[in-house]
């Protein structure tokens, strides 16, 4: 029997399909249908968060890899960037575009996978948009809210902070971007629990992320390489540079107590805190090399 | 001398100089450099909209399209789904897939495009993504408000309801669909004056937007096609099905006084208000075929 494709079922018959699984709550006022959504606002306090991320067929993810996976990733990455400022993801926007001949199972496995995560985290998507183009593209826009001055910046780290990271980095690439958690709760408990200072997910490598953190800071660092969890199998180079590791980077107060990282292990089975060095206060002084991911250049 | 491409300048270099040329105020408190954006949240009373909406060169724009227009769509096709709730645009996120070939003068003209129009609406861009793909896209998710009950939506026609459209139909390809001006104060000048019961904007054509705001609605119309305004030069089957006319489609309440259209060209001396048919209850009663624009049997 044919596949059916998406040129077969057309684009108000996708939609249907689509926005008929969605899940819903009392937070959406008109979801799908009408030119845009509409979403209770934040309530008072608080601020609004906006984020989007976009994966590519050939870049992010292939054409072997199963749909649900993809759909997850999609979503995974955007939650993560709301983990590390520490906020609460709301509402989703998702823009697909996928060539006519593409099978519309494999569709249905994207927004499967994308709407099994973002329920997870009581992330609705209310909208979205549909084109054809020659390669598939998944673009997921989030908004999120925070309590004012309560979310956490790239900017706010200062000389003597101590730089943490959770996790392992590196390997992504043999299974973890696809089937990361995005750390929500962790973020959570470690602005509870601690007085960080910035924080970011690690998306592109420490040795680029890290300088980017430092950049909006306007500071240095040094780091003790000894002190980088790598993931099993993988080199000090490999957990600098592959990238994807979607852990959290942050930055604490210098009289964080050395207890932290294990009470962090006692609320967080899964996974560990690491103080991986301190931060300095000449911008210039900075123990990494460049290296990472880069979109263009790569 | 060479071009400078997107893979010689590099993503962060990029980034840099994309978010140096944007525009900002008061509203924003953390633009792009953070892992999200953070915004004033809309004031009490209002509610949050919220919209996607991408382009893709050889679907919406060619590779020959001047780049300030393509941008200029980008951004106008969202603000156009503002209007046509009756809402007030606010912040905007970019993501930009791109081949690394680019010439990082293309991408600028977008980005020029872009916060052009957004600048005349009092919208700022505030945060996006850049990937590499094979095929060039823009896509713009956008944040909204509106006082609570005041939006427009698409279900809320009722028999006997008037049904109107703004401008003419047909022939944008002729270059409307890259000039047209999304119809912001129109549309709320129309609130104000009169009781629109139900509104959208025509993207895809009114033989199949028409359906869509009858099938939200749940009812029937009947359309006089004499009163169709046609673009000079187009036939009644180009005004039913080009689409991209990013015209105003909407109903009033029965009892809507017949000098609104004058009032309304007083008010707006470049374009036309018309009267072309009337809602029906029965919602298996049309009287227009299908057609229009499906973004995958085209």
């Amino acid at each position: 029997m044919k596949t059916q494709t998406l040129a077969d079922l057309g684009e108000d018959k996708l939609v249907r399909l689509i926005t008929a699984k969605l899940s819903t709550d009392g937070s959406i006022i008109a979801g799908p249908g009408d030119d845009c959504a509409v979403v209770v606002a934040p309530k008072a306090g608080e601020q609004l968060l906006l984020k989007t991320d976009t994966i590519v067929e050939g870049v992010h993810f292939t054409a072997d890899t199963p749909a649900r996976l993809v759909g997850r990733k999609a979503m995974a990455r955007v939650l993560s960037d709301f983990a590390a400022m520490a906020a609460t993801p709301k509402h989703a926007l998702v823009t697909l575009i996928a060539p006519p001949e593409t099978p519309v199972k494999r569709v249905l496995g994207l927004y499967e996978g994308m709407t099994q995560l973002a329920d997870e985290h009581e992330v609705r998507i209310v909208g979205g948009e549909t084109s054809r183009g020659s390669q598939l593209s998944l673009t997921v826009s989030m908004t999120g809210t925070a309590l004012k001055k309560k979310w956490i910046s790239r900017s706010g780290a200062k000389a003597e902070d101590l730089i943490f990271v959770t996790g392992t980095l590196g390997g992504s690439i043999r299974g973890k971007h696809l089937k990361f958690q995005p750390l929500l709760a962790e973020a959570h408990w470690l602005v509870k629990h601690a007085r960080v200072t910035a924080m970011m997910d690690l998306s592109d490598g420490l040795a680029k992320d890290l300088p980017r953190l430092a950049d909006q800071s306007g500071v240095g660092f040094e780091i003790e390489p000894a002190r980088i969890p790598l993931t099993r199998g993988c080199t000090l180079e490999q957990a600098l540079t592959d990238g994807e590791d979607y852990e959290l980077l942050l930055t604490l107060h210098p009289q964080t107590p050395l207890s932290l990282p294990d009470e962090f292990h006692r609320a967080f089975a899964h996974t560990r805190l690491h103080l991986i060095g301190k931060i300095l206060a000449d911008p210039k002084r900075r123990n990494l090399g460049q290296g990472g991911w880069d979109h263009f250049k790569a």
